[in-house]
């Protein structure tokens, strides 16, 4: 292997690929980026065995060479020392140039690295997704719903199963749910498909994917085999294990009937349990309560060791009886951050019974979180 | 104590008092900020008992009302919970009055807090600096010569007197020093002073106060005891003790015979030896080598595991024996950096005899390094 790259270039597809590049392995290979240059350009792979990131640098882009390619081959390289180094290399082209026994000359400018490299044979072979049926979804809806679900899977791995965001499709919809059994986010699209899908997605995956994709991609690709999913975006394609397992039926959760529903202004709900949050959090529990008054409601938090907050929110709408109850803080933050538009509607069955949030006359997402008893 | 007083104006104040407030101490006073409300306007003061900061509110500023004094009075709050809490009001004004048992109302919009806080007759006194005498600076000056020593003062507490700076004033010249015995930095200003003054600041406190300086300060006016001194700049006063002994003698430290003098681009060198350092670090000791060749110098650093680097970096002059050197590379990356004008001179006696450099015909900043052995 021997070719000369535009840094910048460089750069931006170390950049992505380092995302999947495990800190603590016991794999050295997988504390590697490999390096693959074809007669179609440059493939940087990095990956942690769960996550696979594979970033492409085309030998020519808009009649603009990018690569000069002397001779094919491939090389596994430190990620962490070889992305330092071509961040800080002087010159705006990078030589890199692979010798006997691994031995990688990396050149630019004045300054000369002879860094040793491993063989790429011994670098994990990935699943071969081409024979699969593939999907488009539009990138913003993709990121929009990633946003909206992800955020409530487990992070506790007692039920690995609940660290994922089940997608199922059915009746030419999309089904995206994730609960860590305190609250639940569920996020409903159209979806054209002959068939009927039933994945898990990691949490972790949805998350590092949605933080690669730029907008200047139109759509992503996405295909999967029973145990993987691969995005294909472009100049990218990004891999992850699904998980295994039978994901709970969260519709059965929902509740359907409404003893009160409450219509209020998204941001003054947010921004008052953010505050009350602030002595909330100092009791561990991170309780705050809510109650219904005349026009308005009351969201409060009181630790004694601290101190006191009552909010005063404006009522946009109600309908039912009065409420009052209590939940964690941070539960209807997340929630209330990935509504849609400026009005948020929050329908209750009772002070010990889950309640529900939706975007004004929206119920492609459903947000359901438990009270917290409180005597 | 009842004020309403502008928000910005408030979390301004605060932030810089929240500097000094410690966030682990023995004593509950230490975790708050103290209020003091006189006729002329708000004091809060934070402190770790090491440095104390004192930021003022003026009641009025070019005839615009900031502060509205309803009662005067004091109060210790919560450091952390108080300007969570001021940064989050929803309102541009907030009413802050204390009430029985120093329980404190906070209001702001439809926000109402009630927070539980400490009688300010506990929080620690200060040193009266009143009847010393005072000496001013130029605030970018004051910056210039805490960058340019600060960074060699040592870390360790092995010889706590090596994590200050001296500062030593006599012959009309302010002589800043700082060592950590591995490296030295020796900074020489012009000083109008009747009286010779030796004191031994921490570097901490330096770095700290230099953070604070914003650029629209024109002067810093500066005062001490034997044991405190008081930077005085606008609407804040910056208190911090001092270290306590004699400081070594650093002037015997610094070489007068050269047998090698190198002239060279101060960038150059600087990003040469930082990639070089990318290898270097990999073996801990950070060691990078120093070659004189034909018209240039090679830095060149070798760790078998990883790799090996060679950088050339162009010489503008050299007089006296070609040399080769081995050095720790952050020790010179940190003098590099604060090096003044396009080039830098380094001035050798010897492989094993510290050398120094200076801004090109600039001697009233002078840097040591100490060379490291090698094989």
């Amino acid at each position: 292997m021997n070719i000369t790259i535009k840094k910048d270039r460089l750069i931006h597809s170390v950049n992505e690929s380092l995302r999947a590049v495990a800190s603590k392995t016991p794999l050295p290979i997988l504390t590697t980026l490999k390096l693959f240059v074809s007669d179609q350009g440059l493939t940087v792979t990095g990956s942690d065995s769960d996550i696979t990131i594979e970033s492409f640098v085309p030998v020519e882009e808009e009649e603009n060479q990018i690569i000069e390619i002397n001779s094919l081959g491939e090389i596994c390289l430190n990620a962490r020392i070889f992305s330092e180094i071509i961040r800080k290399l002087p010159s705006d082209t990078i030589k890199i140039e692979v010798k006997d026994n691994f031995q990688t000359i990396i050149k630019s400018g004045k300054s000369e690295f002879k860094i040793n490299g491993l063989d790429a044979i011994n670098y994990p072979r990935l699943p071969s997704l081409e024979n699969s049926k593939s999907y488009q979804l539009p990138t913003d809806l993709l990121k929009t719903i990633i946003r909206q679900t992800v955020y409530a899977v487990s992070t506790s791995e007692t039920r690995p199963i609940l660290t994922g965001v089940n997608w199922r499709v059915e009746n030419e919809q999309l089904i995206c749910g994730a609960t860590d059994s305190h609250r639940l986010s569920k996020k409903t699209i159209s979806f054209e498909s002959s068939e009927n899908i039933n994945i898990i997605i990691p949490g972790k995956s949805l998350d590092e994917f949605s933080k690669l994709l730029s907008d200047d991609n139109e759509v992503v690709e996405i295909s999967f085999t029973p145990n993987q999913i691969l995005f294909k975006a472009k100049n990218i394609l990004f891999y992850s294990r699904l998980l295994e397992g039978n994901y709970p039926d969260i519709e059965r959760l929902i509740p359907i009937d409404r003893s009160t529903s409450l219509k209020l202004n998204t941001k003054d709900l947010l921004h008052a349990i953010d505050r009350a949050s602030i002595l909330a959090r100092e009791n561990r529990s991170n309780t705050v309560k809510l109650m219904t008054t005349v026009g308005s409601i009351e969201i409060s938090s009181n630790t004694p060791e601290v101190g006191d907050v009552v909010e005063d929110v404006q009522l946009v709408q109600m309908n039912g009886d009065e409420v009052t109850i209590s939940f964690n803080a941070k539960y209807m933050m997340d929630a209330l951050k990935t509504v849609e538009g400026d009005e948020v509607e929050i329908h209750f069955t009772g002070t010990m019974r889950p309640f529900v949030l939706n975007g004004e006359n929206d119920e492609t997402l459903i947000q359901l979180i438990l009270p917290v008893r409180t005597v």
